[in-house]
C-alpha cells in the first residue's frame, strides 16, 4: 500500500466528472506532482478537466497556495516602502514597464519588477533591457533590496525560487494544449506575484488580436479571477482592460522599444504608449495612497528620467551609450494616399519575432537590434510612397519572412475610424 | 524542423474545442503515440479531451482503424467454417464463455475466444479455466487454427500482436482516470475483435451495480457505439443488454466457475446460467445463418459436453481431473426466516476478489480454489439458519475483509421482487 494520503485517479475522476475537488486534495496533487510521484500523464489530464470543467474561486485560491507553497517568499516589509507591482498579459509593442517603474518610483514607492524573457511573438522585459550594454537581469534577494531602498525601481529577472510547481506546471500545459484555462492562467499569474511579496499589485490585462485573450469577456473573466485571488490574499488588487488590437507604440522589438521608452521618459514619446503609462501609474499610486500625485509632471521635469538612470546603473548598464542598430533595413511604403484604417497587433508580433526581435524556444537568443518601426499609426492620413514602417534584422534573408507575416495586416482606406481609448475596463475587488 | 505531419498540440486543441479532428489527424496520432513520438501527457490530455467532447461516429471508426493497423490481424478464411465471437464487458459470476463456445462449435460453426485474464473485481476467463490440471491458455496462430478447424472452439490468450496501440493506450487510461469514455472503450473492445477477423461478433453489454456501466443508458450507447463500428468494419455485430445488478449463477472465482459451466454443459446449473448461455448462442447462431438451431438439445444430448472435453483436452487439460478445493470455508446463514429480496453483484465481486480469486495488479496470482459460492437465489424462500452463502480461500485470514465486503449486500425480506429477465434489449445495426 502507498504511503500516500490521496490517489491522483480519484482526484482527476472527481475534476472530471464534475465534483467538487477538496482543499486537501488540491494541496496534495500540486506537492505529488513538484515530487514527481503525480506523473505528468496524470497532471495533463487533470488540466485538460479543469480546462473544460472550470474550477470554482475557493479551489484556485487553494491552487494558487499551493503553488506559492512549492517555493519561497520574498519579504519587502523590512524596507519600510509601500510597494507596488505591475503585471501585464503580454501583448506586440508592450515596453509598459520600462518608463513606468521609474515614473512611480518618483513619488516614493517600491516597485519591484520582476520579470521573464519572451516567448513567441511577445516580447519580453529582459529582452528588451538587455539592449543596453552592460545591463545584467541578475539581481540577488539581496541587491533587489538594496536597489529597491536607494533607487525605488527594479526590473530584474524572477529568481527560480518563487513557485518551482508553476514552472513545471506551465512547462506541462505548454505541451499538452492546456495553457488557455483561466483558472490555470490565474493561479500561474498570481503564485508568483503573491509570493513576490507586493502590497499592492495592478493588473494589465490585454485584449484584441495581439493579446493572449483575444476576447474582452475573456479577459474580463480573467481579470476578475485575478483580483480576487489577489485580495483573498490580502494584496490589493486592481486590474485595467486594454486594447491590444494594434501594436502599443511604434517600436516593436527590443532595443527599439528602449528607444521609446526613453522618449515617453523624456516628455515625449507615442500617445498610446503615455496614455497607458499614466492610466496604470494612476492605478498603482491610488492603491499606494497617493491618488493625486502628478504624475505627468513626473514626465515632463526630468524626474522619472532621472530615476530610470539610476536604476539603470544601478545595474551596471549604461544609460547614455549607444543602443545597437540592425545591419539591414527594409522600408515598406504606401502604395495609395488614404488614412490608414487598420494594423494589426499579431502579424506584426509575428514579424518582429521572424525578424530575430523573439525567441522560438527558451534556449534561442534574440537580436537585440531586430524588429519592426512603425512610422504611422491608425487614424493618420498618408501620400503614396510615404513610408508606413521599417524592417530591422542582421541578415536581409529574414525579410521575405516577415513580410509575409505582415502581408494583409495595415490597411489604407479612405474615412479614418473612430478612435478608441486603450483602457476600456477597470476591474476592482 | 520536425519532418512529423501534423502536430500533437494542435490536434488537442481542436478536440477540445469541439472542432472536428481530421481522418489524417487521427490516424498520425495513434501511430506517432505507439512510436513514443506523441507523449504520454499529450495522448491523456487528449483522452480527457474526447471523454469530456464526444467523438463522431466516423472518427470513433477511424480511431478504431488506427489501432487495428497497429499490429497484425489475424484471418480465419480458410478454415472453409464460419466465424462467430462473443465478447461480454465483464461482471461478477460472468462465466458464461466456458458454456457457450463449446455449444455453439456442436452446430458445425468455428467460435474463436481470445480471451484475457481479470483485473480488479471482474474475474478473467483464463483464470477461471486455468483451474483445470495441465491447461495451457498460450497457443501459437497454427495451433489456434488447427483447434477451430477439429473441435470448432477455442479460448486462449489473446496474443501481444493484436492491436499493440490499444494496448499502450489503456494501461494510460487506467491510470489517467479517462478509461470511461465510451468511443474510447468500444474502439478498445472492437480494433481487438475485427483485427481477430471473426466473421460475426455478439456482445453482451452488462449495466447494473456489477458491470462497468452502472446506467442501463451508458450501456446501450457502448452498445449501440459497438454495433456500428463492427457493421462499418464488415462484421456481423449485434449486442445484448443484459442485467448485472445481481451475480451470475451461483459461484463466483475460478474453479467453482468451472464446476458450475460443466453443470450448464451436462443439461443443469442455474437457471439465469442457462438463459443467458441461450440467448447468446441463439444470436451467435442467427449471426452464422441457423436462427433454428435446436440449442436446448446440444445441451441435454451431451454435444455441447463432448466439445467441452476435446476443447480441454487439445490445450492439454483433463476434463475429469479433479478441480482444486479450498483450504478454507466460511458459511454465512440467514438470520431470520423469508424471501431473498437482494444479492448484490458488486460486493459479492468485490469479496471473492478479497478472497484471492482475483488479482490487485496485473503481475498478481489467482488462489483458484478462492471465492464465492452462493446458495440461495432473489425470490428464494429461505428459514432463519439455512446457509446464504459459503466463501473460500486458502487462509482464513481474507474472510473477515470479504465479509466486510459483502455486509449489506443481501436482504432477507417478506415479499419477493418481481422476476425481471436477463436480457433486457437486442441491439442491431
Amino acid at each position: 500500500m502507498s504511503a500516500e494520503q490521496y490517489d491522483a485517479v480519484d482526484i482527476i475522476r472527481a475534476q472530471r466528472d464534475g465534483r467538487p475537488i477538496t482543499e486537501g486534495e488540491i494541496r496534495w496533487l500540486v506537492d505529488a506532482y513538484t515530487r514527481g510521484y503525480v506523473m505528468d500523464a496524470q497532471m495533463s489530464a487533470f488540466t485538460m478537466a479543469v480546462l473544460l470543467n472550470g474550477l470554482g474561486r475557493d479551489q484556485i485560491r487553494v491552487l494558487t497556495d499551493a503553488m506559492i507553497a512549492s517555493g519561497e517568499r520574498m519579504d519587502f516589509s523590512s524596507l519600510g516602502k509601500v510597494t507596488v507591482d505591475k503585471h501585464s498579459t503580454g501583448g506586440v509593442g508592450d515596453k509598459i514597464t520600462l518608463p513606468l517603474a521609474p515614473l512611480v518610483a518618483v513619488f516614493g514607492v517600491a516597485v519591484p519588477q520582476l520579470s521573464g524573457r519572451g516567448l513567441g511573438h511577445t516580447g519580453g522585459t529582459l529582452d528588451k533591457l538587455e539592449s543596453i550594454p552592460g545591463w545584467r537581469a541578475a539581481l540577488s534577494n539581496d541587491e533587489i533590496m538594496a536597489q529597491l531602498r536607494d533607487v525605488g525601481a527594479v526590473i530584474c529577472a524572477a529568481g527560480t525560487g518563487l513557485a518551482p510547481a508553476d514552472k513545471k506546471l506551465y512547462a506541462l500545459r505548454d505541451v499538452t494544449g492546456t495553457v488557455e484555462a483561466i483558472p490555470l492562467i490565474a493561479s500561474s499569474i498570481m503564485s508568483k506575484k503573491i509570493a513576490e511579496g507586493t502590497d499592492s499589485l495592478v493588473l494589465d490585462v490585454k485584449f484584441g488580436s495581439g493579446a493572449f485573450m483575444q476576447d474582452i469577456d475573456r479577459a474580463r473573466e480573467l481579470a476578475e479571477t485575478m483580483v480576487a485571488l489577489g485580495t483573498d490574499s490580502g494584496v490589493n488588487t486592481t486590474a485595467l482592460l486594454t486594447d491590444m488590437n494594434t501594436p502599443l507604440g511604434l517600436a516593436i522589438g527590443n532595443a527599439n522599444e528602449v528607444r521609446e521608452s526613453v522618449e515617453v521618459l523624456a516628455g515625449g514619446g507615442p500617445a498610446d504608449v503615455v496614455e497607458l503609462t499614466v492610466a496604470l501609474a494612476r492605478e498603482m499610486l491610488t492603491l499606494a495612497g497617493q491618488p493625486d500625485a502628478d504624475i505627468e509632471a513626473a514626465l515632463s521635469d526630468g524626474r522619472a528620467m532621472d530615476v530610470w538612470k539610476r536604476m539603470i546603473r544601478a545595474q551596471d548598464g549604461d544609460p547614455d551609450a549607444a543602443l545597437p542598430t540592425p545591419r539591414e533595413t527594409h522600408t515598406v511604403v504606401a502604395d495609395r494616399s488614404g488614412v490608414v484604417t487598420r494594423v494589426e497587433a499579431l502579424p506584426f508580433g509575428i514579424g518582429a519575432w521572424r525578424l530575430g526581435a523573439g525567441r522560438a524556444r527558451a534556449e534561442d537568443a534574440v537580436v537585440h537590434a531586430a524588429g519592426i518601426d512603425l512610422h504611422v499609426t491608425v487614424g493618420q492620413s498618408v501620400s503614396a510612397g510615404q513610408p508606413l514602417f521599417t524592417l530591422s534584422a542582421d541578415d536581409e534573408s529574414r525579410f521575405d519572412r516577415a513580410l509575409g507575416a505582415v502581408e494583409g495586416a495595415w490597411e489604407i482606406g479612405d474615412t479614418a475610424p473612430a478612435a478608441s481609448p486603450i483602457v476600456r475596463e477597470r476591474i476592482t475587488a
